[in-house]
């Protein structure tokens, strides 16, 4: 499979709450079990879950250990396999230094939000991008009500809206990683 | 928007457990909210859950009255408007009894797996299908480890594997949900 390499991070800052402040979200479990199995499907190189705070990463190792090297692995091979794919940041910058340095690229910037943003791409523009085999591109997803602003437009591309047409458009970041990485890398 | 009525069910029996023993699941909390984001988002026309036990269905109500009638919908709107598509059954046949009461027509009955079954019909072919008008649609998920075979068999159409063709296939049913009806529904 002739491709670039797609990295993906899951954010717990900087996201918004409900009431549109910058905050830091807490781990959510199925997060992780939901979109490593997605991340290893559509064989994504690395999904970085990204998070500031030492107690939260150490919960993501406990977990991460249990199916990994734990009694989870050996009830669920399935599940060993897909946590493989999973890496743990406290930053953005220190995401983009990782991928870097064992790319030896630095990697463009994808972000997507359920808002409208001005110069949005579609996803058939990124996924012909995808298939240009010397590029390397980082998906960065929001938890909690999204992406800060900030990071939006700092991005290299903003995807569009998954369904912003229509008049309910209120995705699960689990789903959200689902249909977008189906969308830019699916139907082999 | 022309197309033909479309209804999800996800069901907790008759579901193979991973030694492929017939089982009953367990009510997944998230399930219930990933799915009800993703059935309002691609407009169906109902979800339903279909549980057999009275203790099951009894704790999926208490969900649902909290997100539709108690604190949980003044938390938040969006969650209340997407529960409004939920409803509970205790059967398959229930199911079908209640879509034909309510259409005039019987469902044509869609399974999906992530095993691969012969006589699958591809992902195009029931997108066209999808918008004739008169016709009317059931799409069955199974939990835990996939619907029995012999529902599988007794199925309209069975849709291929969303995945197939790579080395790695273990979606949850929420991710499943979502690819699958972006796929069918989605790119208005």
């Amino acid at each position: 499979m002739e491709r670039a390499r797609v990295y993906i991070a899951l954010l717990h800052y900087p996201v918004y709450n409900k009431r549109m402040e910058v905050i830091t979200t807490s781990v959510t479990n199925l997060d992780l079990h939901d979109i490593s199995r997605v991340a290893c499907t559509y064989q994504v190189n690395g999904f970085f879950i990204v998070h500031p705070l030492k107690s939260q990463q150490e919960l993501v190792n406990q977990i991460l250990d249990y199916w990994r090297n734990g009694y989870g692995g050996e009830y669920n091979p399935d599940r060993k396999e897909a946590f493989q794919v999973v890496r743990l940041a406290d930053s953005l910058p220190e995401v983009i230094a990782n991928i870097a340095g064992e790319t030896g690229v630095k990697p463009k910037i994808v972000t997507t939000d359920a808002r409208v943003y001005p110069n949005t791409v579609g996803y058939s523009l990124l996924r012909e991008r995808l298939t240009r085999e010397e590029e390397c591109f980082l998906l960065l997803f929001g938890t909690g009500w999204g992406l800060s602003r900030e990071l939006m437009l700092s991005a290299d591309y903003i995807l569009e809206p998954i369904a912003a047409q229509r008049p309910y458009n209120h995705l699960s970041v689990r789903s959200a990683v689902a249909i977008i990485l189906d969308r830019l890398l699916g139907g082999d």
